[in-house]
């Protein structure tokens, strides 16, 4: 092992933390996973920023929590002045690519006002989030111009105008029509694209190309898995290799839906929960989704073998998480978004290669981590700034490495905002009136909603969330501290992104320097 | 008086609001600015977003609160990104022009990472803050080449390199030294500029000069005058149109020196604040700042007079207010930036044109104003989208056209970042650990402030604000009151900037409309 050079930042799309065998899954294996937590830290304590894909990676990319980057939901551009990764890297003479999703939108309105030309290299990767997308694709509909996927299917005998639909989340029905993924009763059954051809398999191979054309030139890949993300179809023989007595049991019982609060209640009449609800649904969609994560897990396998063949297991930090969970039943609820641990916990590996960080190797480190993390780690493992006037995460490093550390971090905090979903209608609420915030301490779990009263959970009494206490008056005192905590936490927003702390050194009390004489006698 | 066409937005520089007679100033006649809030409305409770010029000014050309646009002091560049004025209304067609002071830094790392050419009219006009420089001058160094000033002055016969430091803020001394109005011992002399050459005077003819060579052509005019601020430095006969006998009387006790709050004491050792503190400082120093107003007052009544004549005063919306105020020893401090009332309460009038404001001419308002409100208001005026999934302030029009509002604001709200300040020194803080935001409602004046005591003044017993109460564990109940405010506060801050709430109401549970499934059954 040996000093950074390389950063391969490995994100799975909807895997929940649970869903690993070094996690204690008792059916699901992931051996690959687990040797990689083996060679490095393992943070069962991680928490995204949002439990929604475009917030969440904001957040992983830019190192800032939502309410500081901006980009509140799926369908909001991250503004073109939020710096991510690549804008750090970069001028480090690092290549920053991507292979597979990021869900960044173009802040088109800025590059128009910026009269940033179209089909430029610089408008490419603004428009990029400053990535280069050596194959960019999200996974949610076929595959865009971004992405070489649709035309190596066809290249394969996948022929079809969209050879996604048609066949990577498509299954064989009678008569040899296709059932779509899309409904959710079919993914028990095989996809009809090979694995071999499959999105998992596709963008591994993807990487590993990158990784050899870039040869000694020190670079930054951010390999970014579409699974276990719906739709839920896997190929043979991962379709099956899983039943439903291999699932987690459900996380819900009737209590729950006793005086729930308002914004939960209009996400349980929300599609994906009343599906979710159905009694045999949980049983189909599990096993596919676990059939997922392991073939993520079989091609994770053969890309670590390829890095070690290559010497680069020794300069490589390799981060591995996933952009959010997945309720899959739990709670009565479909997809994610609500604050359960099962949307917002999500696994967290960091192998770091340094000789430093030997003493870790295969621990387990309960310490709270939120994706914001992720940017500052990967600027102290490559010597580069803290540019912490911006990076709201801290560096993992220190735990890695045994540095001795004043303090840690004794909450997360996530937010959300609802405004674009069927839950604002229900709600009748304007769209900028959605808002939450989550602060999740060691014992309590608490919510601030918009308008509505808050949810509160005793996680050291009711670890699953069953009981939200967010309107029982006995727990005024704790809910009136939790408060504390988020009012604090968004006075210490970092808004200031103009200047760095340096600048501000530099100029204190400096006026005579600049010719301004103000206050003498 | 017809519908508004144009707009004349008048600042002064750190005017407070009770320099004026009709805001009760029993010496200093300010017959224009009165005869202004005769055909308008005067609302004598308005506040500034910070008491110091940058994140003020940069307040009241967004419409945000400085958490939100970033600009947290003079030195900090306002974010390429941040909308003012000129990008509201450029696009339909209105020219926004400056004459004077903004304080807006360009923001030199974006514009050179958006590759925008230097030179360029894109460049100039995103360095300007989205305003049409015809004269810039930010008036506390001698004027730079955005200014005809100085070049004005030496044609003028004011010959010297530098014939602002040498005429404009000097006076004659023995022998014919100048004597620098740097100096505040200095400014009860005349400056050695001609009155008609002056600051005041010279951007006063430049305003002018502007309407009327935009003839029928809509504009809207941000004249901002330099004066009163520093150097107080006032040409005959203004120089000593006032005397000592002539002031308000001082606003400062000895018992505000005991158990004084650590970041106010810290200012109180500033160089401006014992300046002040002597005992004959206040009497030099506020008969020439007088004068200042008195001057600006006589070439506002001459450039109203030039409006009359040309019809302007029918169809041009009219803002008079001013960035802060001035210590002037009050409170044993000079300068601003604390948050006392003699900072933070400015001139505030609005003379809407429109026959439906013609109810409201010559009354006070005296519900609670911001300086974020210029923006929505102006936006209002012309029929323009209010943008207001960025605007947060209000526009004042409901109130000078007696529409019905359900409801108005019930406090202001103004924040400091003391990090450029000695007094951060003094108290060897970090850069980014010197904040506070204040909340005032009509009863309490709160102050948060980071890692410090808060303070607390009651407003009905204590107007004149001699008893911090922050320590007093008496009014801890309103304090916890007030600590809830400012969470709500930061909580509504607009953080979603890239799309507006239309955007989201298009795109609200629209996904099968994307081709996105999911979650069905």
């Amino acid at each position: 092992m040996g000093k950074v050079r390389n950063v391969l930042f490995i994100m799975c799309d909807q895997l929940r933390a649970d869903h690993l065998s070094c996690a204690g899954h008792p059916h699901l294996e992931t051996p690959a996973i687990d040797a990689l937590a083996k060679r490095g830290v393992r943070f069962p304590r991680a928490y995204v920023q949002s439990g929604v894909c475009g917030p969440s990676r904001m957040s992983y990319y830019t190192g800032r929590y939502m309410t500081s980057h901006g980009a509140t939901w799926n369908r909001v551009p991250l503004s073109l002045h939020e710096k991510t990764l690549g804008d750090y890297l970069r001028p480090a003479g690092i290549e920053v690519a991507l292979a597979g999703k990021t869900h960044m939108l173009p802040d088109l309105e800025a590059l128009e006002r910026y009269g940033i030309e179209g089909g430029s290299a610089l408008d490419a990767l603004l428009r990029a989030g400053r990535f280069e997308e050596i194959d960019r694709y999200d996974g949610h509909s076929p595959p865009g111009k971004e992405s070489g996927y649709a035309d190596y299917l066809r290249q394969h005998g996948y022929l079809s105008d969209d050879p996604w639909s048609d066949y990577v989340i498509a299954a064989e029905g009678p008569g040899g029509k296709p059932l779509s993924g899309w409904h959710m009763r079919n993914v028990h059954l095989p996809a009809r694209v090979a694995e071999e051809h499959s999105e998992t398999a596709y963008m591994t191979r993807e990487a590993m190309r990158f990784i050899d054309e870039q040869g000694e030139k020190p670079w930054c890949l951010h390999l970014s898995y579409v699974k276990p993300h719906w739709p839920y179809m896997a190929p043979a023989p991962y379709h099956n290799m899983y039943g439903a007595k291999d699932c987690l049991p459900l996380n819900r019982d009737e209590q729950e839906r006793v005086g729930e609060h308002p914004v939960l209640a209009a996400y349980r009449e929300h599609e994906e929960s009343v599906s979710f609800s159905r009694p045999e649904a949980p049983g189909i969609v599990r096993p596919a989704y676990m059939g997922l994560i392991r073939q993520v897990d079989d091609w994770l396998g053969r890309l670590f073998a390829h890095l070690q063949d290559r010497g680069r297991l020794d300069d490589t930090l390799i981060l591995f998480t996933s952009d959010h969970g997945d309720f899959l039943g739990d709670h009565w609820l479909g997809e994610k978004e609500m604050f359960y641990e099962e949307a917002l916990r999500v696994p967290f590996i960091v192998v770091d290669p340094d000789p430093e960080a030997d003493l870790t190797r295969g621990t387990v480190d309960e310490r709270f981590v939120e994706a914001i993390d992720v940017v500052p780690t990967i600027l102290e493992a490559l010597g580069l700034p803290p540019n912490d006037h911006l990076v709201e995460g801290r560096s993992l490093l220190p735990l890695t490495r045994r540095i001795h550390l004043e303090s840690w971090r004794d909450a997360v905090f996530s937010e959300l905002d609802y405004s674009f979903r069927e839950a604002r209608q229900i709600l009748q609420r304007k769209p900028s009136a959605c808002r939450a915030i989550m602060v999740r301490t060691d014992r309590w779990k608490y919510v601030w909603w918009q308008d509505f009263r808050p949810m509160l959970f005793d996680l050291l009494n009711d670890p699953k969330e069953r009981h939200d206490l967010g309107d029982n008056a006995s727990y005024a005192h704790v809910m009136a501290q939790m408060e504390q905590r988020l009012g604090q936490w968004l006075r210490e927003r970092k808004t200031r992104v103009t200047v760095d702390d340096a600048y501000v050194e530099a100029r204190t009390a400096k006026h005579r320097q600049h010719g301004i004489f103000f206050g003498m006698w």
